[in-house]
Order: C-alpha cells, then sequence, then structure tokens
C-alpha cells in the first residue's frame, strides 16, 4: 500500500471539477463541486446522527438504500438546513446534475456546508451546472478544484489517494474532506467523498465504510458540536477489474484496510486544522478491558475543554487529562492509571498509578512546544487500546467562531 | 421570602472565619476557612459523580451518612486530588479542625479546591487552625472571609442568604460557593456551603437538598468539564425553633423552595462568572412533553462552544442553537421549534416552525450586548419547561485556562 497524489481521481474512472458560481461573495473561491464516474458504481454512505439536518442529508438517506449511485454535486458557503425549501432546493440540485450528467436524479448523492438557516440560491447552481460538468476531467487538477470547492474555515485542503493491490489488481482509493468546527462526528464527519475503483458489492461497500468510520471520523473532535450535514459517501466504480468482493474474505479485509488507512489520514487532517488550532492531538488509551471503553475515555480526553487550552498553553497540566477520563462515563481504577505526553523530541511520564511524579517542566515544556503531541494513557486492566484524534483550543477558534455569519 | 446579608452566618447560630495560611503564594488571598455551629446539625451532602475524586470528597463520603456533622474545613490552591496521602491530608485536616473545635473527627466536612496533583501542605493547616478558630464569629465579616477563602479564578465572591417563615418561625439558609471553572456539575458544583437554622431531620435535609441540587447546580455548566471536587454541603443547627421537620410536608416544602431560591441564585452567580465570561446566557425550553428532556435540551444548547462564541460575538446565529438541540440525544420535531433571543430591553423572533424568520439584525445586535441574554426555544409538544444556565466563552476562558499551573 501507498499514498499516491491525484485524490479522487487517482481511482481510475473518476472525473471531477470545481468552480465559483456565487454563492460565495469571494469570487476566488469555489463554491461548487461535481465527482463523476461514467461507468456504474456501487454506492454507499453515512450520515450525521443529528435530528436536525440538512436537506440533502435527508435526500441521501433515501437515495442510498439503492446503491447504485455514481455521481457527487456539493456546495460551499450554505448548508441547506434549516431554510424554506432546503428540501426542494436538495432535489433541485440533484436533478440539475442528473440532467447535465445524463443519468437518472437516483443516481446523484448532494451535500451541502456552510451556514444554518439562509436560503440556498439553487438558480446558480442550475444556471451553472453545464458550464461546470464540461470542465470535469480525471485528473490531479480536477480533484484539486473539487476539494477547494468545499473548504470553509478549513485552512488545508483534504485530499488523499492510497493504492495496493487486491487479487493480483491495483485498486486505488481516493478521498477529498473538509473539516474544520462544529466536529464531533457521531456517524461520518463533515463532509467526506471518497471514490474507488475497486470491484465491490454495495452492502460489502457500506459495510466496509461503516467499519472504518467508527475507528476514524467517529474518533475526531474539534469543538463537540456534532454538524446538521455530517455526510461521508463512497463510489466504486470497479474498473480495477479486481475479483468482485462479495463477502468478508482476505480482499475484503485488504480493501477495508485499505480504507482504514485513507480515512484515519483525513481524520488526522481535519483535527490538526480544526479551528484555529495549533497542535494536532493524538490520544490513545492503552491496556483498557474493552476497545470501546479505550475509544470512549480518549473521546473525553481530547473534548475536555481544559485539556485542550492547557496544551495551547504547552501545559503539562495532566490533572486535566485524569480529570476528564473520570467523567467520560466508563469504569476504570483511576489507582491504577499512568499518564505520558509525547512528542517527536521524547516521552515524558507525568503520572503513575495516579498521582503525579516529579519530572523535568522544561523537558515537558519543549515536548507540547511541537505541532503533533500525543497523549496517553495506561488504564492497566486488560489488552485493548483506541486512538482519538483532536485539537487545542486557542484564541483563534474564539474569533473564528465570534462572528462567523457577517 | 427575602434575601438578606449575612451569608453563612445569617442563620442563628453560625459562626465563620477565613486566613490565610500559606497554601497559595499571594499573601493578601485568604486560602483556610472554617464553618462552625456549636450547636447540633442535622447534615447532608452531595458530592462529584467524576470517578476520579479528592481526599475530601472520599473521606466525606463516609461521614456524611452519619447526618450529624457542624462544621465545614475548606482550603483553596491545592485541591487535594491525584496526589500522594492525599486520603491521609484530608483526614488529618479534618482531625485538626476537629481538635481546635472540641468536637468528633467525623462531625467535619472537609473540602479542598485548586491545582490537582500536587502534594497539599497539611502543615500549614495544622499550624494554623487555632489561630482561625478563634477568629470564627457570627458576622457577616465571618462569612464574608470564608467565602474569600475558598475562590480560586472566581472574580466575584458568591455569597447569599434568604429567609423566610416556617410554623411560624424566622428561617434562614445562607450559603458561599466558588465557580469558575471545571464547572459542569454532575451532582453537587465545585463548592458550595449552606447553612441554615431551620429544625429539619437529616433524611429530610438529604431529599431537599438532592431535589435542589437538580434544578439549580445541575443545571449550569461553565466548559463541559466535570470537577474532581464537586460537593454541596449543609449544615442544620435548628436554632428557628421550627416544628421540627421529618416529612414531606408543607414545611418541608417551603423549606425545598427557600433552598431553591438560595441556590438559583448561587448558580446564576457562578454562570455568569465563568472563566472569562461576558454573558450570563439563561436557556429556557418550553412545552416539552417533560422536564427532564427540557432540561437536557436546553443543558445541550448552553454547553455547545459554537453558541457560546456567538453569544461572545453578539451574533444571533440560532442555527447553532437549533443544532445542539439536535445532537441533544432527545427526541422533538426540528419543524415545531420557534427560537427567540431576549434580554432586558426586548425579545426577538429568529426562527420559526425550525426555519429561519427575517429579523431585525441592528436589534438582535442590541440585545444580545447586554450582560444578561436567554435563549427561549418552543418545542411545541407539551406542558414542560426548563431552565439552565451558561456563559458565552471568550478570549480570557483561553488566557486563563492556557497557563493554569505556572
Amino acid at each position: 500500500m501507498n499514498y499516491i497524489e491525484g485524490g479522487v481521481c487517482a481511482p481510475k474512472g473518476f472525473t471531477a471539477a470545481g468552480m465559483h458560481v456565487g454563492i460565495r461573495a469571494n469570487k476566488e473561491k469555489n463554491d461548487l463541486m461535481v465527482i463523476f464516474s461514467m461507468h456504474p458504481c456501487s454506492s454507499a454512505g453515512i450520515f450525521t446522527k443529528n435530528i436536525v439536518c440538512s436537506g440533502p442529508v435527508k435526500l441521501n438517506r433515501k437515495n442510498i438504500i439503492a446503491g447504485n449511485a455514481c455521481a457527487f454535486i456539493a456546495n460551499s458557503g450554505i448548508a441547506n438546513a434549516c431554510c424554506p425549501n432546503c428540501n426542494e432546493n436538495a432535489l433541485r440540485m440533484q436533478h440539475a446534475a442528473a440532467q447535465a450528467l445524463k443519468i437518472e436524479n437516483e443516481q446523484v448523492l448532494v451535500a451541502s456546508t456552510g451556514i444554518i438557516g439562509v436560503r440556498l440560491p439553487v438558480e446558480k447552481i442550475e444556471n451553472n451546472i453545464s458550464e461546470l460538468v464540461s470542465r470535469l476531467e480525471n485528473s490531479a487538477e480536477g480533484s484539486n478544484e473539487a476539494a477547494l470547492a468545499i473548504m470553509t474555515t478549513d485552512t488545508r485542503k483534504k485530499e488523499f489517494a492510497i493504492s495496493g493491490e487486491i487479487s493480483g489488481k491495483t485498486v486505488t482509493i481516493g478521498g477529498i474532506a473538509k473539516g474544520s468546527g462544529m466536529i464531533h462526528p457521531n456517524m461520518g464527519t463533515m463532509l467526506c467523498f471518497l471514490t474507488t475503483d475497486c470491484l465491490i458489492s454495495a452492502s460489502m461497500l457500506d459495510k466496509a465504510l461503516r467499519n472504518v468510520c467508527d475507528v476514524t471520523f467517529n474518533r475526531i473532535s474539534v469543538d463537540g458540536d456534532t454538524s446538521t450535514n455530517d455526510s461521508m459517501m463512497i463510489l466504486a466504480n470497479g474498473l480495477a477489474c479486481n475479483n468482485f468482493i462479495t463477502e468478508e474474505n482476505d480482499d475484503f479485509i485488504l480493501f477495508e484496510s485499505m480504507l482504514r488507512d485513507l480515512c484515519t489520514r483525513i481524520a488526522r487532517a481535519m483535527a490538526a486544522d480544526g479551528e484555529g488550532a495549533k497542535h494536532l492531538i493524538t490520544c490513545t488509551v492503552l491496556n483498557s478491558s474493552s476497545e470501546q471503553k479505550a475509544s470512549h475515555i480518549a473521546k473525553s480526553i481530547i473534548s475536555s475543554n481544559l485539556t485542550k487550552t492547557a496544551i495551547f498553553g504547552c501545559d503539562a497540566n495532566w490533572g486535566r487529562v485524569l480529570c476528564a477520563m473520570g467523567y467520560s462515563g466508563e469504569k476504570f481504577n483511576p489507582d491504577a492509571v499512568d499518564i505520558y505526553f509525547r512528542s517527536d523530541i521524547g516521552t515524558i511520564k507525568v503520572c503513575e498509578n495516579g498521582i503525579g511524579v516529579n519530572f523535568d517542566e522544561t523537558l515537558a515544556k519543549e515536548i507540547l512546544l511541537r505541532p503533533e503531541i500525543e497523549i496517553l494513557a495506561n488504564i492497566n486492566e486488560g489488552k485493548y487500546s483506541a486512538t482519538c484524534w483532536g485539537c487545542d483550543m486557542t484564541y483563534d477558534y474564539i474569533s473564528i467562531n465570534g462572528d462567523y455569519r457577517t
């Protein structure tokens, strides 16, 4: 397996394009994108558990069942949630794309991201869809334009691709995604579009997507707010011509592990680019009696505002880590917990058996000054571990969100 | 019922004192306090649900069962949690106070607040306890010194008293408390000490305390972090000579409503003085099918970082409010929700039937510029409502917590 260039256009047969159509004020910024496979696809998707959800999410929930979508259309700037006609506008977006691509409405998956409660100017999409579709190309540039079109407060593009061999054939998976606030996924995350040329049935694709989502996007948090628009969707056109995957065999396991690697990378990038973030925090809980317990405790740590501000201040305040573990809702023995902080320049033990140890504060500060920090919590009760990702909480988080609408 | 001066010394027979004994570096700041009733008391207490908890919390859990405590001792500066000898040091603190007050160890309830994981210099308490006890007085000044001694990042003292008539006698309840970070109580809150001269059995006192805690301290959040030291305790010495309250009769209801009023005032003060707060946010969910559901939804709103930063920016971003309602875990119909923002200068409807309405942005800004903001969410499904209190999230929250230990 290795990472390659090309994003969602890295797998065979996928084209992509992005452009500015006027949903956002800034003309320099793409705000609409399409990703398309002319070849038929298996498809699967996972959506927000927030009961307040966008028009596109409601529409996709119906269409995803057929498992034969082959196109994504998405805009940024306006979330198309909690506004008049949001269901109708999601349908119009879908219909416009279907007409331009000459496919059925039901084969188009729709997504929106941006401000909640504002009407989507869907006519701008309808007026420009032909132009956008004419720009579709199977190239790194096509994927790049699409990736740019879904960014909101993201400072960095999230675009990755991975390839590996399955039953003697090269299989590739590509993905683009956007963060970077209202990130506490309880299903997929804000928006993530995946493509693959793997030959795989819709039900196996769905299974792989759910397994991977649980250990990647469901393990990150920027601010504890689960969005109304979370969507993670995948199209698989089968052009890799590998043996058709229709059961949980070795090929399935290989495909799932590729998908997991790719989504881990995207999820980490999302956490690292959390609104205002200066540090990526990777938190691993070790030696738990179950993986689920380990992941709940780790998620509680990375979601704690007090832990997040301490990391911003490069302060080895492990008491806040232990405190956040304690209110995770999971049972463990506090007197058996060891805590370490680490980064690329070293590791320091700060707590042993639930009690602070004397440690070199200067070294601790140096470790925490690095952009990628790890918190290790060993609960010494079993053999399972789990990792979650988050980011620090900074002045910039406040300034970004103190006046987002204006 | 009316509010009076005197704090914990307002009820008959209670003395209090506070002084600096050297636990904190700043010599101007009291760091140890005692509250005492020479007359026997009924007592009750509620403590953090965090499974990582301080030495004092563990000790009080044992002693509270007898229901005959008559003294509080508490220090600020160090939490006496997750450090070597924290259980032993809580015992030593209790013993020192008992000796100086000439009562049994088990009659002293102990509390600490401050940094987690640092050893408590208990000998400073032992060396100064006689001096502190000699300063005990039944006066507003005694309560004031005690209230000052438990403050940490609080900018304002929390000290209130209420009096009313029960079975023809004047009954008074006094309280002091401290916030102002790691506030997301799941039981009592950080520290709250209550005194009353009401004649009431320990079991009825416990019942009133639990009922009141559920609708006051368990309904505030500053930062979503439940502390290791949360404690809410009450002593009742019976000097009001009202009819002995031993069952849920009218007198009990009267006492509970007094306690509720007082604790609501303390809880509001705690939320308003949340770390870095510029706005007190009162959130009421109206017309729910149950009170519990209403309180869960309201708590989800006031705990949302995105709602909190929007209020800091005086931005009427109701989409974040609806979004936070949606991930509260409670079921309701999003298409039936109306949302209003209000303050002392007016009320504005921003969302109707789950959809944004056109509103006067200038008026909205003016409303949100006021120090006390109300968010009303009507879910139009029943007859129950609930109120929670929180605060906005500001640059100061980050600066206070970015480097708390140093």
